[in-house]
């Protein structure tokens, strides 16, 4: 395999990509075309000797995925000003590292925003109105036998909880009012411009909903931020929407009360172990599981390279970054 | 058991309840509270006898689900002047009869249409993002071994084309302009107040269309409206979703234009010969399967009865009815 750094033009600014050794870049060829692009598994020398010889000229890092960048990390790479995430999480990121060090983050929310939202509000009809559950019943061969299928529940006129108003929650909240829901949130900040009720905190939003959304970052603060307290307050017939992270809930709590009955349902995107997903799960028709692909659409991926590579290229001419994250 | 008819107070006005003999009214008592509910399968005498005694009396009808009103049954009440349909589609109903008889019928559209247009994003949402068989792949547990899920598409920027834009499609309209979907529509006219493009024909909607949502009544006009050329016109990512009658659809021609590919996807809630699915289908992921449950919500079931009773109040107090339908 020939070391295609060579065969960049040198003059091209530098973009060390951060990525797992299996990850198969979607859109390598018009990143190139752009940026020197450093990648370590592209070359036949040693990842620690790659990073070591180049780290004087890496200012810009891509991190795909959920590629862990720690803070040791970091530590090997002294002149580094950017951050470019592809993802609209950040947990895998040290942003406390990185604000220390005064390093910048870009994430790509605004990319997924759209489409993970849609994945939200599909899997909130699904749940309440048991679609994945009536095509196990089709397929099963079952109407025949059972003639009637279950009752669901009418979307119009619950009272949606979203949990983090930021760009996601936005595009949920949108999409939900045309189906009659109200709408409330909870977020680090009440928002000045935002027509809904704010709650302070998820337990009294709970209290006060159908149904939570969740679209939040996972922080040291959002951790666990759904816990047995938390769907005690949202009730018996309440519903829970995970399009966040999987550790924003209890998740050993979250089980227990879908298969206590002391929730109504769950429609989840992401789970504390994936892809690992609590067997207990499986045999629960008011569950509806989504391997963590609530943004993944052909659509979405082409946004994130726009995203991405406005970004890159803002940073280099000197001008304002598209989606700087605010690490406060 | 009693002769309930008896109990009745007969100065309460007369409505004859047509229903298959194992349908339980669900509402029973708030009707008989206001009406003098004659039904045949809660008295001993038989069926026959039962009716041609109490004709004479029986001005209003309601008829429940999809029961049978041939022209030969309404041949047996002489005096019959209203039917009240407890359904959103009247294709079990013998409209032209109804018209040269000069009896007006009602239907429920208006108190289902909110569930069912949430049915039909539902299915279309699950359809594109693979929701269901996104499910069906956690919880056969591939996630662990396969890593990753194919791709769906976005929802944003689909064009949707309508098929009968009455109440069910109007609030599939709304729902989906929130998604950032386009709007068009055919219909047995152009309607004026309306700000979507109209198509003459259904051929030329699904030509310029990527989704097919079919919501309009089953009439001698509309069986088989969706044929194999229509779906070739829509193409082969086109999507089809049928919350209205299944012989709206060709089903042989949909079935083997979803196995050969010739379409993308489908979402059904309605099939030619209920509860009897094709079998080919059971095996494609590309379609969503749903047992005629679009409709059914609690809240779907309160609006009939307030639907209903309002219509027969009407009728008895000489007042305009509620939901009237044009039968020309």
């Amino acid at each position: 395999m020939a070391d295609k750094e060579t065969q960049q033009p040198e003059e091209l600014p530098v973009v060390f990509l951060h990525r797992p050794p299996s990850f198969i870049l979607p859109f390598g060829d018009h990143l190139r075309s752009q940026f020197h692009v450093l990648d370590p598994y592209e070359s036949p020398e040693p990842y620690d000797s790659f990073l070591a010889r180049h780290a004087p000229s890496i200012r810009a890092l891509m991190t795909m995925g959920p590629t862990l960048v720690s803070a040791e990390f970091l530590d090997r790479l002294p002149v580094l000003e950017l951050i470019v995430a592809t993802s609209a999480g950040l947990d895998h990121i040290d942003l406390p590292a990185c604000r220390s060090r005064g390093i910048v983050v870009t994430n790509a929310s605004s990319a997924f925003a759209e489409d993970v939202a849609d994945c939200a509000v599909g899997l909130l009809i699904d749940v309440l109105r048991r679609i994945s559950a009536a095509d196990r019943f089709v397929r099963g061969r079952m109407w025949p036998v059972k003639e009637t299928y279950p009752l669901g529940f009418k979307l119009g006129g619950k009272r949606v909880g979203i949990v983090g108003l930021g760009s996601i929650g936005s595009e949920v909240a949108k999409r939900l009012s045309a189906f009659g829901c109200t709408i409330a949130y909870t977020s680090r900040n009440k928002k000045q411009s935002v027509p809904f009720p704010f709650y302070a905190n998820v337990r009294d939003l709970a209290a006060n909903s159908d149904v939570l959304v969740l679209c939040c970052a996972l922080t040291k603060e959002t951790y666990h931020l759904v816990n047995k307290d938390v769907m005690v307050a949202l009730g018996k017939e309440g519903v829970i929407i995970n399009v966040g992270r999987g550790s924003l809930i209890n998740e050993k709590e979250l089980v227990q009360c879908l298969v206590g009955g002391e929730i109504g349902g769950a429609g989840l995107d992401v789970y504390e172990n994936e892809p690992n997903v609590p067997k207990e799960l499986f045999g629960l028709d008011n569950v509806v599981l989504s391997p963590h692909s609530a943004g993944g659409t052909p659509e979405a991926f082409e946004a994130v390279l726009q995203l991405t590579v406005g970004n890159l290229r803002a940073f280099f001419s000197n001008k304002p970054l598209v989606s700087e994250v605010s690490n406060e």
